[in-house]
């Protein structure tokens, strides 16, 4: 008899949930999105929902609506009544019993959780500390897939050095992006950051970021630096969709510029709320 | 309030079960194994309930008792009382709301199944065709985790080509494994396969291939192929847990030899067989 176990405890497999044999577990087979409201208003919704579907795309998920998966966003987001919301939804491509190959009928499996945006507040006023940790990702970080093994072990090393982010290098030793979040210096009155490829996640506070700089008179360069290079500018920040942008004050052992928050980032930080009004 | 969502279906999030948070599914944290038995008797138990330790450490998942799983997958396989059986399991860090971060006190999630170990009679009979795809897992393949869309992905698309299995090939053009084997090639005495490194799955099967190529008098190469050289070889295999040694008669678009199962590969095919009674 086909049979499971969980914990301590055999079962007979049929009479397991489908959860238990999601693709999402055995392979990560799946792809994801993380959102937020301000005041009561999701921001970027559209941005993100076409980057869910490119996702989706990007490992062959076929038959999702997006109109569908927009609809039970709102609905979640309306039931959940919270005013600063973060919203995370996966689809997966469904379940089955293991087989790296899959049925292309399988029906993909969706999960969303509304849940309080966590204040950012001392983060944003007082800037983290960040710490470089070599990129271990696959070669398709475009795709905002659920192989984030590599990410969690980034992060938590970082968490471990007292960092709230990991910033990482590829093998060239050119930073791409942070664990979970983009990655900006200011030179002067030129905002860098990695140009975008297959390796990088197309993040879409980036987009925003960059429209904020250009808002308030800087220049974009769309360059990788090394983390020598990053530890001289004048101004660091990273970028994310839970928590926009949040100044950089220490990247690893070095301290950036005076260790405060810098003018630019500042004034970036204040556009971006325009933004989200 | 907090709430999640399943399909169409909304549910106090406190009110799901701890599968939907498991960190498996929203990172992939977590590794496994798979093993199988020949007439009742599991192959190479403590060598992969060590390999499975080496996975947990490497990705700093502490606290779980080898013995404990040990005791587990012997009493799941008994209950099963299947004589050629697949046993999979994975450990997962656990459940918890989704943050990179961890708690290290997070209680480790175990799931195990045990079903009919597939027939391969007309695999190995014939052979395979195998197709090439670039390798774009993580970068640290020796840990086996649970990150495995690289490799759902690249053998889907050999499946799409009617192809049994996709063989990965580095950036710098270097044949690193099967998606879900070890690849080795004989050119005349000499059996070749990779060496093992961070990026390579220490497979147990590759091991006992190897002893079984010493019994028959096959000397081992351990040096990355190009895919060009093993187009050219006198015989290819593909090695894995659930089907020992599999020989490879097509490799993308050539054929190997004149197309049928090699004169060493089918000795070791027998060799091995004789390890597992």
């Amino acid at each position: 008899m086909q049979i499971a176990m969980i914990q301590d405890k055999i079962v007979p497999a049929k009479e397991l949930e489908e959860i238990y044999f999601d693709r999402g577990i055995f392979f990560g087979d799946g792809v994801y999105e993380v959102m937020r409201s301000y005041n009561g208003k999701i921001f970027a919704l559209e941005e993100h929902l076409q980057r869910f579907a490119s996702s989706l795309s990007g490992i062959k998920i076929t038959g999702v609506d997006i109109d569908l998966i927009r609809s039970r966003i709102l609905k979640a987001f309306e039931a959940a009544g919270i005013a600063n919301a973060k919203i995370y939804f996966h689809i997966t491509r469904g379940s089955a019993p293991r087989s790296h190959a899959y049925d292309a009928n399988l029906k993909p499996n969706f999960f969303l959780t509304v849940s309080e945006s966590e204040d950012d507040s001392e983060a944003k006023t007082n800037g983290i500390a960040v710490s470089t940790h070599p990129d271990w990702r696959w070669k398709r970080c475009v795709i905002k897939s659920l192989n984030l093994l590599a990410n969690v072990l980034a992060r938590q090393e970082a968490a471990n050095k007292g960092c709230d982010e990991a910033i990482l290098v590829d093998e060239k030793g050119f930073i791409t992006e942070g664990a979970a979040s983009a990655f900006f210096a200011i030179f002067g009155r030129t905002l860098q950051t990695t140009a975008l490829t297959v390796n990088i996640l197309p993040s879409i506070t980036r987009k925003f970021v960059i429209r904020a700089g250009n808002n308030i008179g800087l220049e974009t360069m769309e360059k990788s630096l090394t983390p020598q290079q990053a530890s001289g500018a004048d101004e660091l920040f990273i970028a994310s969709t839970t928590n926009d942008i949040i100044p950089v004050v220490r990247f690893d052992e070095k301290l950036i510029a005076d260790g405060k928050p810098g003018k630019y980032t500042k004034l970036l930080i204040q556009e971006f709320r325009s933004f989200t009004i």
